[in-house]
């Protein structure tokens, strides 16, 4: 294949300029980088080699935001739920938060913007003032035993990405970095000159690289400086007065603090969002995508590429959402943490190329004596790499501290083999859609908007409360499938958006926006049967579907075979316990179902496959012509990846045709190029593995493979 | 101690009088009895001894009920839930139900008295009709993928109770027998006159012994026979158009099957009670007990006496209800399964005595060869006795046929050491009330009127959902403290009902009327945080207090210190894990928390004693001066009753007085009888004990006790 160099790009710092230059050769990399806490040598910026520049908009600039204290970026914070135990409450609304991240905003109309809840009863407490000098938001006609909470407007006076940064390298004797709000005008024109001029006398930079635009994800510390809060998703530190009567002007009804606070949830993915809140991140992504293009307009200007980092301060470009197209980026970078967050930058449209971040990143977290980042190397790209064959980004890279990482020999030499291999396997699939054998929807209340993201807490953190449910995306970001993201909004506007859609899947926690809660209403639910009736397929996992409501908690246990035990049907017996071998679990060994979902029963007719203590693990049932699957849950592993397969095989009726191009081994894929008319076999795992492979046509052969080893045919 | 022989009664049949006669030397009883398929034996009826008489007011009479067919007793069903695939939706009402055991009543004005219901959008369907023939209610224009569901009167053509015990003993060549409605006028008046007749025939009998009045607990069975829907404490079988017309005139309010179909849950126990279905149940106990009180009367003025079985047809006589001591009952007799269940009986006021029938029943599903009579009798026995010590039963006794005991000579040899030990008990602690330690209070939807019953599905069988509860009432069966029921609403009316207790238990799972749900409304919430606050305790099980709203799911959170994390509030860093050693579990070697209520974590300044992956299984909290524990279950060990009562005595700032009447071994229990100056020992298991016990006044002395010893002592 041709592209035998390139599509790589290196990080670098004034200390390592030697360093860069041999492993540019050694990675065949084509592009150099600085970041945060690093910069660009002189020397470097003249060489023949694409020069990306770190690009900050809201910081760095402390001393524009020491002349205009009143612009800087400001959050919604929640107060701790106070309990009142007399009629007078003082509460102390910075109490647990880090006073060296925020300072109180009490400037503007703080009864407009503020906001006092009585949470006992949920009213809005209007008899209150604010002590400046205790910080005391003093109630006095408080209701004895009843809880209160202070919503209030602060100005984040240390950037959270910077203070990351800061404490996670030690570093000293350096300024706290202010964040700007640059969506006001004054500071909106001195970002744009200050831009200009970055233009103008960086000749050597080919590519702007903001991290990012103008608003940070929620993220707060604690009085310890410890993380409080974190959001990837959040918008609640992309808030001014300003910005909110325009919003008010906008949708013409009131803003209240709670749109944003929300109960102190700030509106958290796994909330079913409001009308609200829809409305406010609708309007926060147009008219932040609208000031992006103006940056990125000037970069263009100058001859030089923009490109956007998806985090930091990202809030507002949601790349699936409907104005970030009109930004006329040139690229995304993204971090990737797994298959998912591999496809949640590879998938995006309406940029040149994409490029993934791989990890780890080069700081003394993980490049310490003792670290591991060769381990952390290699489960990374093995992960991603799944996906990448599926939907690649155009570029990989890394970040951080060369100098960290040139004391890891082992580690330098993995990642050349990776840069390597991603070269050819990127000439391979290039920009063409590989073979889907099915399409599968997966329902929830964010749909494309959030493509790849549910569950998603940060980054690609695990919880013990989304494990269970984060498999399923991360199966899916490797599977020969098209993958639609559907919304009970669009599903309930457009009931034929199921029409070419083989298998739709629910899952998640009750009451989540994953799993829908609230969201099903008569329509989402009429809408589905129709659907499963007419032969279509559903799977549900965890507590899909549910909403205590009207003798049932599966709002589709009829469909799904299968409801929850809440105690109210204790007195109805139950016998249908026994379980049956199945298509479905054929290969399966290791049971691992996560975090138990408790007490799930089957209804009669429903074919239980495996039940343990009397809760049914996993569960089909036919459901006039279509079949639903019941499972408990599904944390990532090759084996429940295969689980999954079988499962979306059979809910489809199409488990006769599930051996094209297909590994009996499932630590094996198979993945299909017509445009280049080839596929590869890949093995997953760092051990050598044997397989059947059975390719289009039915026919198969048998097939060593090495560790980690990708082989590629022609068709 | 003067009692040595009496307070047992016999069970006994016409092919074993010889054999009874010996029981009673053996077992020195003092009354005989008859059963469901046994006779009492000519030959014993003129015997020195007391004669119950098992009497049946509902069955026994096909003739009449032959000739009455509209006064058979009826019962509110309610078909499955059917989804509609067309416009046209037939439901066959009686699919899935036992054809033998009911009969659709379709005589009355079905469209008043039947409901159809939408489940789908929850509305009632005013466009049906029911098809004789073919047994199907039409709706003509359904929805298409609605749920529909029909609520329908049936008559019990054969009573539940005969039809299980038919079962059970193989019975053949037995007619059905039909369940009566006896507060229809005519067989009221025909009932009447038949236990007139029966007490002047029967001058032997000294004892009626009703099982029971009126209406069985709701009992269904399934096209198989087997049972369908069982709730001890239901009252779907107690229902007719005459008395729900007397209801609606009553209440002044238009009825609704709904009131009693409750989306299929035919208000089981666990639902919290609608107003309609409190003002139903109030207005059957006050008719019911009215009308038992005429059946009652007549039995004295025969000079016989009247006893009550707490079970069968015992639906609307709530012993702990507001009409119970008007019907003038002589003695309530019922069965044993646990401490629990056995206080059910033994506190019941407004009689002159009550008996516990004990277990194994004489029946061949434990009385068979292989069977292992005794070991169930033993553990009976000693759960029991615990109980027994703290309120006793003034007679115990045995059910069933005797013939078939005969065959287990050791059981029998135990139970007569069991009447033997019973007497002695009982002439130690007789009516008088034990000395209390401290005074609890069980806070749920039901109070008194449910005393012992919190999650009590069908007497004391085990559901994997309630057995992580029913270990706090077993506990409490034999605490010496003063258990009072507190119900939401009494406590709503006046929370002074809290002012000597010590310490406040609430526990179950959320949603459900014992933990309480939409109950923790404002005034519950507030009254409670009072109560802690100054100074009292405060403990929760499971999901105390819970109902998702405002930002928090345990509305006392602050109180309790614990919250579960529904993932609303995932993005919110939870650093308070570290467990400490503590006073409750000082002597907890082996944790069983029950089934895993997941992912409860404490609030910063909670005192975690025990987490397991993240989630919480047992913390305590300071709250003003009063203290909260919180536990994640408590299934029942003698382990886990001491975890209860050290956690108890911590609540209420009592540790340093727990070493009164105290025994260091949790497998021995301390009761003090003040009226008669005395105090005992007691073994709970079956193996030798050492222990050391602490006197009233702290003093101690070591002690050895063998397999299930009492010893008493003199203060």
């Amino acid at each position: 294949m041709s592209m035998s160099t390139g599509r790589v790009t290196v990080p670098t710092d004034i200390d390592v300029i030697d360093d860069t230059i041999e492993i540019i050769k050694k990675w065949k990399a084509d592009a150099i980088r600085d970041c945060d806490g690093t910069d660009m040598p002189e020397a470097l910026r003249k060489m023949d080699i694409k020069q990306y520049a770190t690009y900050y908009t809201t910081r760095k600039d402390n001393a524009w935001a020491k002349k205009h204290p009143d612009e800087m970026q400001q959050m919604y914070l929640m107060s701790d739920f106070v309990t009142a135990k007399d009629t007078c409450l003082r509460i102390k609304i910075m109490e647990h938060f880090y006073k060296d991240q925020f300072k109180v905003n009490p400037t503007n109309d703080i009864h407009r913007w503020w906001e006092v809840i009585d949470r006992t009863t949920d009213t809005v407490v209007t008899n209150w003032y604010f002590d400046e000098v205790s910080g005391d938001v003093v109630i006095e006609e408080a209701i004895p035993y009843h809880a209160y909470t202070v919503s209030f407007l602060a100005f984040i006076v240390w950037d959270p990405v910077h203070m990351y940064n800061f404490l996670t390298n030690d570093w000293v004797d350096e300024e706290h970095q202010m964040t700007l709000d640059v969506r006001l005008p004054e500071t909106q024109k001195h970002v744009i000159e200050k831009l200009h001029k970055f233009c103008r006398e960086r000749e050597d930079v080919n590519v702007v690289r903001f991290t990012t635009f103008f608003h940070q994800f929620t993220l707060q510390f604690d009085e310890f400086a410890r993380e409080k809060f974190v959001d990837w998703y959040g918008y609640s530190a992309s808030v001014s007065p300003y910005i909110l009567e325009q919003f008010e002007k906008e949708v013409g009804y009131k803003f209240r603090p709670e749109f944003i606070i929300n109960k102190g949830f700030h509106n958290s993915q796994f909330c079913i969002p409001s009308k609200e809140y829809k409305d406010f991140i609708d309007f926060q992504q147009r008219e932040v995508c609208k000031l992006a293009k103006v940056l990125v307009d000037i970069c263009h200007s100058y001859g030089k590429e923009a490109m956007m980092f998806l985090g930091d301060h990202w809030i507002g470009t949601e790349p699936y959402g409907k104005y970030f197209s009109e930004i006329g980026l040139d690229a995304v970078v993204g971090s990737v943490g797994s298959g998912s967050t591999l496809r949640l930058i590879s998938d995006i449209k309406g940029v040149k190329y994409t490029e993934g971040r791989f990890l780890p990143y080069f700081f003394p977290d993980t490049f310490h004596e003792g670290g591991d980042p060769l381990q952390e190397a290699k489960v990374n790209w093995v992960t991603a790499r799944r996906a990448i064959l599926r939907s690649p980004v155009d570029r990989i890279g890394y970040g951080g501290y060369l100098k960290l990482a040139l004391k890891f020999p082992e580690f330098i030499e993995y990642v050349s083999e990776v840069c390597d291999e991603f070269r050819e396997l990127y000439a391979h699939v290039g920009k063409q859609t590989p073979y889907n054998l099915l399409k599968v929807g997966v329902l929830n209340s964010y749909g494309e908007l959030r493509r790849w993201g549910a569950h998603l807490v940060h980054h690609a953190i695990r919880y013990k409360q989304i494990y269970s449910y984060t498999g399923v995306l991360e199966s899916l970001s490797g599977f020969p499938f098209d993958v639609k993201f559907i919304s009970f909004e669009e599903l309930r506007g457009n009931p034929d958006v199921l029409n070419d859609i083989d298998v739709v899947l629910n899952y998640g926690s009750s009451y989540t926006s994953f799993s829908g809660g609230e969201e099903f209403d008569e329509k989402i639910i009429t809408i589905l049967r129709h659907y499963v009736d007419n032969g279509g397929g559903f799977i549900g996992i965890g507590e899909p579907t549910a909403c205590a409501r009207n003798g049932k908690f599966f709002t589709l246990y009829d469909v799904l075979g299968v409801d929850k035990e809440l105690d109210f049907t204790l007195h109805t017996d139950k016998y249908n316990w026994q379980c049956h071998n199945h298509f479905i679990t054929e290969q399966l060994e290791h049971e691992d179902w996560g975090e138990n979902v408790n007490s799930v029963y089957a209804l009669p007719g429903t074919t239980v496959i495996k039940q343990e203590d009397l809760s049914v693990k996993l569960a089909v049932n036919e459901y006039g012509k279509g079949r639903a699957v019941y499972m408990n849950g599904l944390p990532f592993s090759f084996e429940n990846a295969r689980l999954l397969y079988r499962a979306i095989f059979f809910s489809c009726h199409r488990e006769d045709e599930m051996k094209q191009w297909y590994s009996e081994n499932y630590n094996v894929d198979v993945n299909v190029y017509p445009s280049t008319q080839s596929y590869c076999v890949v093995n997953n795992t760092y051990e050598p593995q044997e397989t059947v492979i059975y390719r289009g046509d039915g026919t198969s052969f048998s097939l060593c493979l090495e560790a980690n080893e990708i082989k590629w045919y022609q068709i």
